[in-house]
């Protein structure tokens, strides 16, 4: 069976939106990743936390069947998010965020992680991106994040670590920040001459394209009614994505665009309740049949 | 055959897009309308235009086969607008507005059109077209746009001319406007309970969804490298989808899916020239290539 390790922080995040409040709830990208990718496949975590990160949150990784000997446990704080939403809910406002623990990481890969065949980097230091990417033994695809931080200021580590993947993940703010161009058709192709085969420009609730030198694919977001949280969409979408990927084994176009079919379903379910709640409590069953109810509201044939 | 009634203004564009610039070029609801509605049927057109306004103009709408007996000529001047884009071009600002000659536009339908099948009733004073539904003898299908100053200024009597329509044309900012909520699946279903059957929300570069009691079908932008002038994207996308619907004359949903899929078509050869330069110069061969080229792009199965 092929091997998914994902690279990304896991947080105690405090979040407040229009619909409510939660404090000390797991967050952070692996935690989404993981989440989103479970469904599909199981993560093996790259991470780190800290000695007062609570057993419970581990413990639903671990329900998920994460493998969590690559989370570091060390004598510092688990990194923490606080965080709100208002109005439309489309930028979250940072209030405070606790990054110290990230000083003392060092991405480490577990000797059983690396013969890894999908991999995913979340975003963080491009330089830790590049170091995970140098450990592991030949996988078969790799896909990276990034954010605004990264483009502002570590550019030029960026650009070459995005050499070395296969896949980009970048929100359309991003995209257009890192090549300086509006148009996002034209930014993805000056992605793609960075190395990647594929760019996959996330556009919030307006949905994802996916573009490689030959073809691109684009699709609309799920239409929800009530949006609750939007912390850990983009996340748990990759996850949804790299989950699928790594449970069909098959890199394919057709495939590569079901999983973004999947990573659209996921991502709607993970904005439906606060951190995992909601994808916590759902099944193939609810993940096949809003595929389906996706598949109904874009068929035009 | 079919007839086609659309009641909209025609103007004098003076356009500065980061592009280029344009000055005197023919512009306005009904114009676009026209030119995106006539690969598929032509138009009667209900507007008003100055003794000033250019023959070569007049004579386009005729090469289009648009009815122009319902084009009132009176002594006054036609109206003109002059706006710009930046940047994105995602907003059009307004310099000037000459719209003197709609304080004397009578919005009388010729006899010749009163049996129409098909009605689109773009942008304008909410009372002038629910005047103009009323002159009409028993249309299959009514289709009106409309836009914020209405909804600031004449809400009530919006709400009232919704109440006689089949179809409404309305972007997401004005949805949102509306009907006081961000969302725009409960925007729409507040919106589906003053009497339409369809609400169609415009999101731009985003793409478009249409709302019905029962179903809805979202679909995104058809990606450009280029835009060159938005002006008139809607109107010429309220022509595709009318254009079409009048053509097959029949009103099922798998029709209404394809109509705004050609619609999105005809707005993307819209943008790529200012004016209707672009639309001038395509023929169905090259709709039906990029009709492809969509299917292709958000196919996934």
């Amino acid at each position: 069976m092929s091997k998914l390790v994902a690279l990304g922080t896991i947080a105690l995040d405090n979040v407040n939106t229009p619909v409510g409040k939660v404090d000390d709830v797991l967050g952070g990208t692996a935690s989404h990743f993981s989440a989103g990718a479970s469904p599909f496949h199981n993560v093996s975590i790259i991470s780190v936390v800290g000695n007062d990160f609570p057993e419970e949150h581990l413990n639903f990784l671990k329900s998920i069947n994460a493998d969590v000997n690559g989370i570091e446990k060390i004598d510092a704080k688990t990194m923490r998010w606080t965080g709100s939403y208002e109005g439309d809910m489309n930028h979250a406002k940072t209030l405070t965020v606790e990054l110290e623990i990230l000083n003392n990481f060092k991405a480490e890969v577990p000797e059983t992680y690396k013969d890894a065949d999908y991999i995913f980097l979340g975003n963080t230091d491009p330089d830790i991106q590049l170091k995970v990417i140098k450990q592991m033994k030949g996988p078969k695809f790799i896909a990276m994040d990034t954010m605004n931080w990264w483009i502002d200021n570590k550019k030029a580590e960026l650009l070459e670590t995005i050499k070395h993947v296969d896949l980009l993940f970048i929100n359309d703010a991003e995209a257009r920040q890192l090549f300086g161009i509006h148009n996002l058709k034209i930014a993805a192709s000056k992605a793609l001459k960075y190395g990647p085969k594929y760019i996959l420009i996330k556009k919030g609730e307006h949905g994802a394209i996916l573009f490689s030198k030959d073809w691109h694919f684009t699709i609309p977001g799920y239409p929800l009614d009530e949006v609750v949280d939007p912390t850990g969409a983009g996340d748990s979408f990759a996850g949804g994505f790299m989950g699928w990927i790594s449970k069909v084994d098959d890199i394919s176009e057709s495939n590569l665009r079901k999983a973004m079919v999947y990573a659209t379903i996921i991502a709607s379910f993970n904005v439906q309740d606060f951190s995992m709640n909601k994808l916590k409590n759902i099944n193939m069953l609810d993940i096949q049949n809003r595929y389906n109810a996706f598949r109904d509201i874009v068929r035009f044939e």
